[in-house]
Parts: structure tokens; C-alpha cells; sequence
């Protein structure tokens, strides 16, 4: 099984199956293509969202904002998983959580080649990009699909993948308790305009059935939206086990007035 | 076979095609994840308009405003199909038809139990959720990954399912034959633009060659969008049997100044 | 394997799945349900830019402005691709690249019954449409799932089919040598909002380093979107080995002022 994740829209995404299908038999399982565009934090965040509810697969994910620059193309190993992507901090996170009780994963350098032959992605290995612009469908899908043919645990083996210990690696930001509140901030919003925050949910558990203010506006906190009237904002535990502001049936994010990378003041 | 339709764009589905993973070897169908938003008839209607054309299949389809609240999880046998989803009219339209000639299917209450123990989906039965805002991930999509295991003569031998005469119904409107015409509703709108009525195709059949006035705006009726210029109005018979307003390579539902919802008048 | 593409958007393409698991146990493979809206050469340009990526498949392509006209549905097969779809030339561009060295390929029209009996498109062979609307549904799909059981060698024996050489065809326009320049047009725009000519990429391989005027806009030549600043124009070879006019994290349509169809005039 292979998933596909990145911020390619369409139809681009639809070149990648085409490679992977010449490596593979894989089932290929869609995730999204429309990641917050070359945001990579954000998507490393949705990333955590998704993969940990996956059996064992190999996970093609490309955000890659430094396509045809000298930034590697890298595979990890986490648990049963593997990752494929740029080595920009993206599959950091979750690797960390399919790497599971230990957090440790194991970092391969894939040795990509640059002869500018325009190799055929469908046959060359070591991959040989044809263009400088399209690592998803001239790299990653030819990786994903040639590791996807091994085993997890005999990655080291395969020619053209070299372990390493230097990689970027990605946090997301931590929440700070203040007086009388936390601060923290927006991480991602979703497909329905909640506000998702690095907040973790077990700091607002026992303010649950009160009022608090987000940035000076006052909201409930509550366990669902439907216990708001519609169009009442609302403060939650979202189920990604975060904080999140929302609007019963409208969009959260409107009515806070926040994007992405905003500070929050949450005050009791 | 299992079909997934919801209202949550991106990327939850991911997660739900995860759990779903988990339960079972299944092929997976994305049918549309953009239904429209926490709207439960016009999301039913589209529900009519694929699911019939499928073989015997489990059909999850979420579009749940009142996600966390007490509403159930319910699943419907009808005919050789099963349909997994929230108990709030969305599944009933559909399970008419793939119940065929007598119209006859049974519905099942899901005991959801509610430990608040962070279950994991991928593997908790009867469904615990983690979550009060992600039940597709935490209840449905376990349920429809453990039937499609079974068969769908035996849902009343599975453990956590009890049948029940006790669920929310839908139907959509009537139409009205008024003096010279018809009124009808609005009951969705498709991604060109077309405005898809109540008013069932044979209503207009003997009128197709002449002009009608639809709210007071003058339309040639037509067996075809190409049968009018580009860029002119045109009523027709959809694809979905219904009386249609449309515009030849572009938007109906700008030309005719209409919204989901709307009463339409139909002169002759 | 079959590969759908269409500008259908949602939900309709899940009734074209519906149909074709019932001629078939193919995997299907969605490239895009977004293809430029009843724009045929643009929707061409993004085939030949996917399909060629794939392994031997039947490929299933609707962009078809003319439906429920007497426009004929055809089978193309190319090397040993099938490309199935309506004959208004969307399908040559990509047959011409399938059929690989000598740019042959056969075509074959479908035999249309229209008896108005409303078919059932899950059954019925020949097809006979049930709607006017939607021969996605009622005629590409039964034709994509039933040539699919069958061998592309053998398409001849098929009932239904017949050979023809009358059939539409298309071709991108070409480009222009002019003083000190060129002189293209922009034939698609990316989901990123790069800007893509019919100007062959070794046209400007000289160049790269150098700057041009794009329409009079200044702009360098450079291999990668990250060799310019953030924000910055650039003009590159894209993945489609055509030139290309993007902007470095932001949208090269906007900043260059284009659309589809524009004429562009390169400068050294």
C-alpha cells in the first residue's frame, strides 16, 4: 500500500500514480493534494493527522517548496512505515509518531543522480530527474514505488539509499501557560474553517461549561459544535486532540479573524 | 467494496481510508468528500444520483451536523447494499432505491459506547470515539470496515448492531401542478452550474421544442445543453431524471439568479 | 487498469465508477475531475502531459461540450494504451504520444443505439443512453468497462466498434520564430499558477542565466523556481519540457497578466 499526499493540486498527482504503477502493483491510497501549498510545517501537521491510522505502508509525501535545489531526497523507516519526501522537515513529525514508544526512525540519503538525461522515471534507478521542477513524479513516486517492492527492515540494502544522521528535522512550536491563560498558536485550519492550535486539548479539560476569551473575544468552551447555537463560535478539543476554535456550521476561522501562524491568547 | 462520501474535503478522509484499512482488505471508492457542507438533503439527493450504479457494495456516507451530539450511528440494509452513517435522513433517500421494488430496508442502531477511554478506531468494537467532532474516523468508519467483513443478510448477528423501527426519515419535496405550470424547489446545484429540481423529467416532455418562463425568465426547452448557443439559458431533462436549468457552457444557476433551496415557477 | 479523467468535478464521476465495477474488476485510477471546464485542447495538453507515465491501461477521458449531440463516441488504441472518450479530438494529442515512434494509432467509432429506453447503463451493449446529459455515465463508461475485458489487440472484434478514419483531430498550435525572439501561446495553467506555452524548452536552453521580456516584462532564465527570490518572476523549462512563466512561492499567471489562449512574445 502506498498513500500519495502534497500540495500538487491536479493533475500533476495524476502523472505520480502513473510512475508508481510502473514500479508497483501497490494499492495507491489518496490522502489530499490540496496541502497547504508549499507550507511545510502545515502539512507536516495534517501529516500527524492522517498517517497513524494506517497499517503498515509506504507514505509518498511531497511539499517541497526547494524543487531542483540541492536539498536531498530522503526515506524513513519508522515502526512498520516508510516515508518519502524532500528532506525539508516534513516527514519529521510523523515519523515520530509512526516510529511510536521510542520516537526513534532511521534516515536514508537517496543517491539521486544528475546527469540530465531526462531518464525515463519509469525504469531508472538511481533516479535521474528529467526536469528541474517535478521531483514528485521524476524522484519520489520512483523511490516510493522501488522501496515499496523491499521490506522495511532491508532499506539499507538497496543500492542508492545511504543512511545518515543529518536531515532537517521540523517542530511545531510549543504553547506557553501565562498568567491567567495560555498562549499558542494557529498550526492549521481545516476544509471547515476550524482553527486548529498546538494547544494540547488537557489544558482547557476543566474549563469545559465555562466562557473564556480568544484573543479578547469571548467564547463557550464545549465538547461538540452542536452545543453552540448555529453560527455561535465555540471553543473545543478538536479530534486531533488540540485546541480549536470553531463556529457551530460556519467557519471558525472568519469569525476569530485568524490565520495560520497567529499568535492566541486564551484567557480564563 | 466500499464507497466513501462526505462533506469534510480535505484531508479527513485520509483518516478515514486509514481505519477502514485496518478493518479490512476492501476496495476503496471515493465517490466526493465536497458534498455540500452539513446540508443533509441536497447531500441524500447526490446520494441517489451514484449509489444505484454501483454492484452490492458498503456505502459510508457522512454529512453530520449534529456530530457529538445524542443522534445515532445507524447502518441500512437495502438490498445487497449496506449504508453506513449518521441517523439523520442522509441514508434513507438512497436506501428507497437499492432496496428496489418494494422500497423495504432494515436500519441498525449502533451501541456506540461512550467510555471516553480514547479508544483507538483501528481496532475498538463496539466504537468508542476519541473524538465528539470526528465520528467518520471514530465511529463510521470502524462500523463500515467490521460489515463489510460480514454479509449483509447477517448485520443482525453482529454484536453492537440492534435493529430498530426508530430512525429520522427524509423525503424531499413534492412538486405542484398550478394553473399553466408547475412549481417546484431547488434541490441542488452541480460543479457547472446546472439547477437540479424536484420536477420529475416527464412534467416538461411534451412541452421540449417550445418556450417556457422559468420565474419569469424566458428558456427554450431543449433535449440538449448544445441545442442552445453558448452562453444562452436552456431548461432540460438532467442526467437524474429532473427538469434541469442550465446554461450552454456556462452557469445556470447565475443566469437564473437561483440557490439550493428556492422556489421555482415553471409557465407555459 | 483504467484512468478517469474528466472536468466533471464532484459528484458525478462516482456514478462513472458505479458503472464501470459493473463491467469490470479494473482498478481504477482517478487522474482528475478537474480538467479545464469544456476547454477540449487545454484538457488534450494535461493528457499527454499523464498518460504517457502509465503502464499498458484503458483510459477513460470526458471533456465533451457537444453531449447528447450526434458528435460519435470513440476507441482509440495506441501502442498498448486504449484511450476511450468523445470524438472532438481530445483523445489524439495524448494517442499520438501512446503510439510512441511512428505516431500510429486506430480508431474505432462506437455504434450508439438511441431508443430512447432509457438502458440500463450497467447492462446495456451496445450502449443506448438514458440521458442526453451524461454519456460519462451512459455511454464512455460501459464502453470503458467492456473494452477492458477484452485485449487492445482485439478491438476489431468487439461488436460495436467499428473502424473509421473519419475522425476529429487537434493539434496545439506552434510557435513562432521572430526577430530576436519568439512568439507562443499560453496552453494551460497550473494548479500553482505557472503559465505554460507550446514554446518548446530547447528554444531557450541558450538563455538560462541570461534575462528576457516576457510581453515586455523583465524576466530572468533561470533551471528552478528557487533560483529567484520568493515572490520573483521567472521564466524555466517546465516539468513538460515547454517553456514555462512562474513565480518563485506565488502565482505566474497573475504576475505575467495571462491566461489560456493569450499570445506571449519572448524577447532576448
Amino acid at each position: 500500500m502506498i498513500t500519495l499526499s502534497s500540495d500538487f493540486g491536479s493533475p500533476y498527482p495524476g502523472a505520480m500514480k502513473g510512475v508508481l504503477l510502473q514500479w508497483t502493483d501497490a494499492q495507491l491510497v489518496d490522502i489530499a493534494h490540496d496541502f497547504p501549498r508549499q507550507n511545510v510545517p502545515a502539512s507536516a501537521f495534517w501529516l500527524t493527522q492522517v498517517l497513524p491510522y494506517f497499517p503498515p505502508a509506504v507514505h509518498l509525501a511531497v511539499v517541497d517548496p526547494g524543487v531542483g535545489t540541492d536539498r536531498d531526497a530522503i526515506v524513513v523507516s519508522a515502526g512498520e512505515h516508510a516515508l518519502v519526501g524532500p528532506d525539508n522537515g516534513l516527514l519529521v513529525p510523523p515519523a515520530r509518531i509512526l516510529a511510536a514508544d521510542d520516537e526513534r526512525f532511521d534516515v536514508y540519503r537517496v543517491a539521486v543522480t544528475h546527469e540530465q538525461n531526462s531518464a525515463d522515471p519509469t525504469s531508472q534507478w538511481p533516479p535521474d530527474p528529467a526536469s528541474s521542477t517535478f521531483h514528485g513524479r521524476d524522484v519520489f513516486a520512483p523511490v516510493a514505488g522501488r522501496i515499496h517492492e523491499a521490506s522495511v527492515d532491508t532499506l539499507a540494502d538497496i543500492e542508492g539509499l545511504e543512511p545518515t544522521d543529518e536531515y532537517e528535522t521540523l517542530r511545531f512550536p510549543d504553547y506557553e501557560e501565562v498568567d491567567d491563560g495560555l498562549r499558542g498558536e494557529v498550526i492549521a485550519i481545516d476544509a471547515f474553517g476550524n482553527v486548529i492550535t498546538n494547544v494540547p486539548g488537557e489544558t482547557i479539560e476543566s474549563h469545559v461549561g465555562t466562557q473564556v476569551r480568544v484573543n479578547d473575544i469571548p467564547a463557550p468552551v464545549r465538547r461538540t459544535y452542536a452545543a453552540v447555537d448555529r453560527g455561535e463560535r465555540v471553543v473545543t478539543i478538536g479530534s486531533h486532540g488540540n485546541v480549536e476554535f470553531a463556529v457551530n456550521q460556519a467557519r471558525g476561522e472568519v469569525a476569530f479573524g485568524l490565520s495560520v501562524g497567529d499568535t492566541v491568547h486564551i484567557d480564563w
